[in-house]
């Protein structure tokens, strides 16, 4: 079994509907999650990941600076010790193109910078969603396929995990369909 | 009146159908606008321009390869020569978190390399939609705030042609709410 | 004259040092300057602003974490009115590939989620330098390159404010260059 | 035994460089290492890999267009068939702040596409110099930093694919000093 923080920073409600989703993704197989709001995750957690989600609203474009700050100086005791733990992101936005991508990709920089390792999901969950570099929602995760999105991001860590960290090479994505 | 050339490639009609609608909105009232297809768009016309807009189905998170040509290669003798025009993008993607974004900031950082200047919006054209770093698409914009983000694109462009290169500040779109 | 107010958030004296040399290049002929440590900056300021340049340190790859604050809530009053304005950002980074220009695409995110605009700069300051998205430092700008480069970016602000805002064509950047 | 290619595209021969310092360090211990020009890297190549480092110079502040096409076109046959496989990215730009950490993103944002895992590195390869989204060099590599930092990026790559893909935990980077 892999462990697997799920980490959010949320205002509304929007980015912990997310979270929840993603938790509930990675759990199936069961693993060790820790659904954590921002306010409650420590250094302790990410040091004791495997992988992890992590998701911020988007606010100006970016992370919400609660979640800056929480990489600046929570972690940071944190840093040079995560180094190939995997990583990947999600962000909910005010509307249609407000950012939300961008949002993700700051979140991949940060893990970057950490040292660990992010991945992209190829695969599509209905005929116009995807989430690439994370699921990215308008407001609230609305619909099945924002919903898909969210348990994807959470699954596809969950395989990650148990792939290259416990070397359960049965739970490979793409088993039986690699060259 | 302002210059502004409205540049695209697509593949799909996809980007072509945003350009249409973008040109439709830099020309009330009326300004010179040059609609181009990529393979017709020439350095003379980027140096013609007073400012312009450029769009690029995502491919990839990112723009087009012809797209990218095109600024490494058939306008590269315009390079140095595009100092303070105005310039901003858009986007079509194949679904929902698909890259998008991230292609728009693309073609701004192609932009601001040549040393124009690169607007953001603020507005939003509806409950679910704005266009912060111009307007993206889930495929063909369908609907009317897909619609109405891509004309406010094309209107912004020319306000702020005529607001910063003609100096006619009547039409500058904060008119009687600047402080 | 311009108002142009160049705004830092430093903790070494680094980025604070970069601020100087851009308030510097800004101030020729002069300009009205206001050279603002970040807890000191206020919403009026960038209120007042024809145009700003914003520097940051980068940590963890993008802005400090009171520099997303700033934009998240001190000048928060001020979105919606800043549209059209013009910015400019520069960064210090602890090492070479440490992000700084990371940092300075972060802060035209921020400036184009404002409705500014933001500019890029084609020019060489000497052999090996350029500040294409804004200038990055290794630590202290050290060496004539690098003052060069703060100093540069505050002129070219200078310029646009002047071209731009001011109507003044024969500061133009590109003068007697242009087509 | 890892399978590694090292693809880069390289007009000056500055890119290069950094590539065969990338292969050099991704070779100790021993792995099967292709370093292959772009222009005879193959969609075989990047499905025999186990991980992967690509190198394109920066040009407009981004990958060069042939690279941008190698990922859209040459090897698109691959897109949904390298989920899971490790990569990294490299390169080179004319001058300090001209771009080369925007052009690795935009390596890490094609990898992401690809469903593949990207890392950063914290390690500092000396007083001024680190590798954080990949090493970028002014022009060729020179002196001693610049050298270490492409051949520390070879070599955490051939860490971590003996480590994730292979299961060789004893490669860690970290060993000894995980929690």
């Amino acid at each position: 079994m892999g462990r697997i923080p799920v980490v959010y920073y949320s205002k509304s409600g929007n980015t912990r509907r997310m979270a929840e989703l993603v938790a509930e993704g990675a759990n199936q197989p069961p693993h060790e999650i820790r659904l954590r709001e921002l306010a409650d995750a420590t250094a302790e957690d990410v040091l004791w990941a495997d992988g992890m989600a992590i998701g911020s609203p988007t606010w100006m474009g970016g992370v919400a600076w609660p979640m800056k700050r929480w990489w600046d100086e929570t972690i940071v005791k944190a840093w040079g010790k995560l180094d190939g733990k995997i990583g990947c992101a999600f962000s909910s936005e005010g509307g249609m193109s407000g950012g939300a991508e961008l949002t993700c990709l700051n979140l991949v920089t940060l893990m970057l910078n950490y040292g660990m390792l992010t991945f992209g999901v190829t695969d599509y969950v209905g005929k116009r969603t995807t989430l690439h570099y994370g699921p990215t929602c308008v407001r609230e995760p609305s619909g099945d396929e924002d919903c898909a999105a969210c348990r994807l991001l959470g699954q596809r860590l969950a395989q990650w995990v148990s792939v290259l960290v416990d070397g359960d090479h049965s739970r490979h994505p793409r088993q039986g369909e690699r060259p």
